[in-house]
């Protein structure tokens, strides 16, 4: 056996501006991590659990309050933690989804919405990107069309990004759900880039599902996450067992199917719970957010040959950047190949970028500080004119 | 919004001698802590994740070179993290068992068993215990013939606690799985009791799968678990995504469809590998934690109108007792009523126990020393004998 005798310690948000794009929404407040060394034996939560025995109704630590705030916050009027929104998607589809059924999905959706179908045996029907990378509401009713010619039916349940993880494009939910909704099929809205990092708001979305993560958006740690519903579907994805032991008659009162009972116990609900005030708070300052990204974007823009593929404004500090005709004509005939990048950057004291990438790669300029936003954007200009980058 | 400008911190391990059942098998070692400090972020553990993008093939941390030695450690094939036992139960059901299909689960089964077949609308069937409270072979053997009957078909699975929650009583797995493998039914051995606390080898015990619990068994952050089966049944429970997007054309590699990917990150799985040097040095040493447990027991049994409601003598630490004859007797007359017990116990620093229970309750004396098992004891004795209880 060779493991684990030694384990590094991580140093990397304490040493570096991290640029990677699925960290920087989940570092932990101070006050997480806090919680998370007095809460981090797992059955904390549970010494003051009463009845009814349920992890949503624990009143110390807050618990019951916390499940009561976020789905008012989300304006919705339930929410139940989970760990990681994968749990959420498989919790979603488990409740609308047999085998055989169809489920619409938008083709820029992360892999685990398609999992979570192929869990239940569904088969999946994507809505098209446009040619500039956008799900659209029109596409959509197209597509639920061919589903019901295909099927017979329209499609049990409907998946869709608010801010997508390939572009960080915002894609209008609003839209796709009055279209949905006419065909009376039920919308997950996958907030994993959105939820805890800007103002989410289901009822105005008129979504029927949120999905959120604690450790990719929430600060908190993994893994956690909230799904949160309407009152009309709460009866449903938030159903309690009807399970009764047929020789003991035991039965096991409002633990809930979807979720196993409880979901989520010490460091990550705490943590969850820790950092809430202050994600409640961030969320209302997302438009420093982008302007700090703004920096960075444009110092890129600038680069000659350097493109950026996400929508143009920015409307997340999720971007993908295409530098085949800069920063990858620098590796053909440097040393350091396709390394040199990440390697400068690294001596900058920038992590987060895959080591090699230098053609298609993505930054999160979420959580810098101004000061820190523009020493990325002095970084990438630097690097390009110390390689003979041309700079606009 | 009430929720959560300040989380008291949590001090009961640091300042008590704990009792509660579920509690003490999940004590963070000072390992597992550090590993949480320092991992804490949820994505930490994927800053060298490279292709194939699978958790278990990261190398730093050494993730890789754990899910090898804990299958070795178990005797089975292969092993996976899952976030918690009960999405191993699921993992394992979601694969065998659809819609009216039978499951044989041991009468004294967590709830968490029967809501993984609830969740895929199987229908469960019990194997009833014994008046001493046992699971055996000859009651499953009768209760797959039933099922025959009953659905013209064995079951899909089985599921059998090594020792259960309810009693600590060790039942005979070797003898069940036996049985069960004459008719080709495959074994879930629920090992949430015995994993990390007393050697387990799913080679010799033939079962097809084993689950364990980091937060309740393996001195692990919640939610973490272990998931491993032989080689036969991991192409089944650990099949990989088939998934194609229709239009786009998309494949998801080598992700795997029941554990949704990447099952386990950030604190709880660092946490895991932490402290699984130390978890694999004390099962060695159960004898001794039986021992004082043993001491513990004694005590108890020797005030008068107390019975042991567990197997005798005992096989495992957690035992549920009976007092009904004797600090209940206590209870009717005191002026704090049932809660005078808890109190007593408080004030001599001993906690785990729920408040007012003066009847049938439950103790579990693992990871205390010999000298706080003494003492826990004698607490026990000098408050019955101050409540005017006969000592035998």
């Amino acid at each position: 056996m060779k493991c684990c005798d030694n384990i590094d310690a991580r140093m990397v948000d304490e040493t570096s501006i991290n640029l990677d794009p699925i960290q920087v929404g989940g570092r932990l407040t101070p006050e997480a991590m806090k919680a998370m060394i007095a809460w981090g034996d797992g059955y904390s939560v549970c010494d003051n659990c009463r009845k009814p025995f349920r992890l949503d109704y624990i009143q110390n630590p807050p618990l019951k309050d916390f499940h009561v705030d976020v789905a008012e916050w989300l304006g919705m009027a339930q929410a139940r933690t989970i760990p990681g929104a994968r749990r959420g998607f498989q919790q979603v589809a488990g409740t609308y989804v047999e085998k055989g059924d169809p489920v619409l999905i938008g083709a820029l959706a992360h892999y685990t919405s398609y999992l979570s179908v192929e869990l239940q045996k569904g088969i999946v029907r994507e809505i098209p990107k446009t040619a500039d990378n956008h799900i659209t509401a029109e596409d959509t009713a197209n597509r639920i069309e061919d589903v019901v010619r295909e099927f017979g039916i329209a499609p049990k349940l409907l998946f869709i990004d608010h801010v997508d993880y390939q572009f960080g494009n915002m894609h209008d939910v609003k839209g796709i759900v009055k279209v949905a909704h006419q065909y009376d099929v039920p919308v997950l809205y996958n907030g994993v880039y959105t939820v805890g990092i800007m103002p989410v708001n289901g009822k105005d979305l008129g979504v029927d599902f949120i999905v959120g993560s604690g450790h990719k958006s929430m600060a908190a740690p993994a893994p956690s996450g909230i799904l949160a519903t309407t009152e009309e579907r709460a009866d449903e994805v938030f159903r309690t067992t009807q399970m009764e032991g047929d020789i003991t008659g035991r039965k096991f009162g409002i633990k809930e199917v979807g979720i196993l009972g409880c979901s989520l116990m010490g460091a990550p609900i705490v943590g969850l719970l820790a950092s809430f005030p202050a994600v409640k708070a961030r969320v209302e300052h997302f438009d420093e957010e982008l302007a700090n990204s703004k920096i960075v974007v444009e110092a890129l823009r600038s680069i000659d040959g350097t493109k950026i593929l996400s929508e143009y404004p920015r409307k997340h500090t999720l971007t993908r950047v295409d530098t085949t005709g800069s920063f990858d004509q620098v590796a053909q005939t440097h040393k350091k190949r396709g390394f040199f990048l990440s390697s400068a950057l690294s001596k900058k004291g920038i992590t987060g970028i895959i080591p090699g990438a230098t053609k298609v790669w993505k930054i999160n300029t979420y959580g810098m500080t101004r000061k820190q936003a523009e020493y990325v954007a002095d970084a990438y200009l630097e690097i390009a004119e110390t390689n003979g980058l041309t700079i606009n």
